[in-house]
């Protein structure tokens, strides 16, 4: 039985959505986190105590002024599309289910603003009705809210040519309101942004977002065939490179994983790796003299989601390409390597040298702080957390830097600069620790901690 | 006198605008070397024999079969804003003012496609009208042809961004002209484009010109004042790196420039170096961030267009600022070094400790083959060209590369990589070299001869 005062909760929400239904709190209580095997096991017995469903600002903002009275703690909850398992309530309590509270509140000028709960895909094809999108989304934008993307997500396609969220200017505006018995709506604009971004909704409850646009571009998904693992990262990094090519996903994937996925097996020839790209329809010409230049073959072209291969090529890169391959052999685990250096193919090269015989390795091209940088690992065949973790080693020894996709904290994960500014933030909007507990806690002691810790790098490495 | 069959020339071209005034000759064979003090001597006494102004197609290639009839070479001149002289005739004949063989041809779908002489900015407003706008123009816009601009241009405002004219994709396509006597036009699209681009006129005529478009944003320029130049040099890099702040110009200049630039005085306090740049209004916020971070001040914001110094900021950036300077004192000069490194603060800061002496340094800072990399030199008073090879030798050997913007073909300048297919296609299209002879020859002991080698670097070096 939960230690929260539950009846009362009900009774006090009276008029909102609340479930006390298992069933309903089981499957609130799970995100996508079983594509990692560490996460499966650590969050098997973790779930809510019950699911609120907010459908106006009124009802939020009484949801939690009595949760805060009650000293019920909430796990905000989006599209439940993310792999770290961040939307896991690790000390029970409310699961706070952002999805009925959704709508778009603005679009002009450059951004477009919406609610919480609002799907990724739903602002993009909004922008796009008026030639412009998102310069960015995750690979789940059908299924994933944006305040989701923003509390937990990182980058997607675009990053190529925007960079990532946490890059300046990539988020315009967060609206929060504040864990408090008197909660408070605040707007955070540019830099200030950032306070809820990556913190698992751990400071403050997202409740509206506004992100830039990047024109709308007819893309073109062109998946290229190379002989060689490392001529198709070369080509990627060069791609990547060209500031005169507008293009939107670079992404690199070693022979045989054109087999393990296997919508893609009859466009690739035996043996080649490939090239996923989104390409503006007005560069294809000077595209094609690229690949041309780096010995590949453009082996399928068609518009934006009507590719042969039944879904948008976005849906096979970036996290969602491994669960691609899992369709096919669900053994297939990854760990999140990060690779800058002035050259870049040289470094990729180095650890694919040392690590390439654990599994055909992914290679995602993007950037990051402006620079080029890389992101992948090989796609292993799991079989115990002492392996993976020798796998990092590996890794690191090479030169790459490894984040810990099997952990389901901010700063165990490593993806997040934490400054006094962030700790003071969190300390002003949750003072009673009541947002996503063990995830993000002012004092790093009070972090969840993990039966598995991997050997991987913290924020100050990726820094490197 | 001339040994060119003028009179035969004038009788055949009966219709055409011809022109054997020696004025109006005169001024049709300058255009704006006279910045460089080597140059201004070099070319002194070089000039056509006629100026020839076609309107219509038709009548340039009348003119085109009738020169290499009669073997007369051709000059190929724009607006006359080029800065190495390129419009000069080096061997007589005629002088092809491109000026009335203008207009926009169309609009639409991420291009914009013009006659050779359409003024860039004409360009530009077209498309801004729409929405859109050139990815990048010369500093001289206002000027300048957009032929003159493919043909002897670099890049620009935009090239932070966007990279150079030579960078793949920032030429959609190029018409030209053969130097046949039965000309062809040829259509280059895509790594063809290339072809026609900075040769100064040698490779075929150019008829016109399609360039791919970026999205407008209501542009805001901003000044921005350091205490330090290197603090605005890594402001500067910084700020070029953020991909998600939209900018389309960071030049920084070092004190006293603000003050040799008479209208930035009065807005730039004693001592202080500057950034001028260009945001997109809806990044400003984030802008202000980057700027706080790095200790500078924003000492002026203004629409485009609109700020206190009486022109666009894109006018007192790249090689406009030295006009700007030569106003307040003339004898100012430049050389062109190029700066790659991947701590390209610590680059500019060797060279500076080694050459900071000469003159207050401006950098300017951009994106070439996809990295933010830095065009500068110190503004030093010219004495003699021993000075200059000085000079060039300090920069050389404190890491920077530097290109000779004190000679007038393609090969001195050092900007150009020339492969065997440029060679193939300047005898294709120009089988008796007689396109702007002595700048760009098929064999290079053609070229001319200037009186003054700098110990500057090749194209090869600026790949480095």
């Amino acid at each position: 039985m939960s230690s929260y005062p539950l009846q009362e909760l009900a009774s006090a929400l009276d008029g909102v959505d609340v479930t006390l239904d298992p069933r309903r709190i089981r499957v609130k209580s799970r995100d996508r986190y079983a594509i990692s095997p560490l996460l499966r096991d650590m969050l098997a017995d973790k779930q809510a105590d019950a699911v609120v469903t907010p459908k106006t600002l009124d009802e939020l903002k009484h949801v939690v002024s009595t949760a805060v009275r009650l000293r019920i703690p909430i796990t905000v909850r989006g599209g439940g599309s993310a792999n770290y398992g961040q939307s896991v309530p690790l000390k029970g309590g409310i699961v706070l289910d952002m999805t009925a509270y959704s709508g778009i509140v603005a679009l002009g000028n450059g951004t477009i603003r919406a609610r919480a709960g609002t799907l990724v895909a739903e602002m993009d094809l909004a922008a796009k009705a008026t030639g412009w999108e998102l310069r960015m989304h995750p690979t789940t934008a059908r299924i994933a809210t944006i305040a989701g993307y923003v509390a937990g997500g990182t980058g997607g396609p675009g990053s190529v040519a925007y960079g990532i969220l946490r890059d300046r200017g990539n988020i315009a505006a967060v609206q929060v309101l504040t864990m408090e018995e008197q909660p408070r709506l605040l707007e955070l604009t540019g830099p200030d942004a950032q306070l809820a971004h990556h913190t698992y909704g751990a400071t403050g409850i997202i409740t509206e977002v506004e992100m830039p646009l990047a024109p709308a571009w007819p893309w073109i998904e062109a998946l290229v065939a190379f002989p060689d693992y490392l001529q198709a990262v070369r080509f990627g990094v060069s791609l990547a490179q060209q500031t005169g090519i507008t293009r939107k996903v670079v992404s690199v994937q070693e022979w045989p994983v054109p087999r393990l996925i296997q919508p893609f097996a009859p466009l690739v020839p035996e043996g080649h790796s490939i090239c996923s790209t989104m390409i503006a329809k007005g560069n294809l010409v000077d595209f094609e003299g690229l690949v041309a230049a780096h010995g590949g073959t453009v082996v399928s072209t068609a518009p934006e989601g009507q590719g042969p291969y039944g879904a948008p090529i976005w849906e096979f890169v970036f996290g969602h390409a491994l669960f691609q391959i899992q369709k096919t052999d669900p053994r297939r685990s990854v760990i999140e390597g990060f690779f800058r250096a002035p050259d870049l193919p040289a470094l990729v090269e180095r650890v694919h040298a040392k690590v390439g015989h654990y599994g055909p390795m992914r290679m995602e091209i993007l950037r990051v702080g402006g620079d080029v940088v890389g992101s992948g690992a090989p796609y292993f065949v799991y079989e115990n957390p002492q392996q993976m973790a020798d796998l990092v080693l590996a890794m690191q020894e090479a030169g790459a830097v490894v984040s810990n996709s099997h952990s389901s904290n901010v700063r165990s994960v490593g993806k997040k600069e934490i400054t006094p500014r962030d700790l003071a933030f969190k300390r002003e909007v949750d003072p009673h620790g009541l947002l996503n507990p063990g995830r993000f806690e002012a004092d790093d002691s009070a972090d969840a901690k993990f039966a598995i810790e991997l050997p991987t790098d913290q924020w100050d490495k990726r820094q490197a």
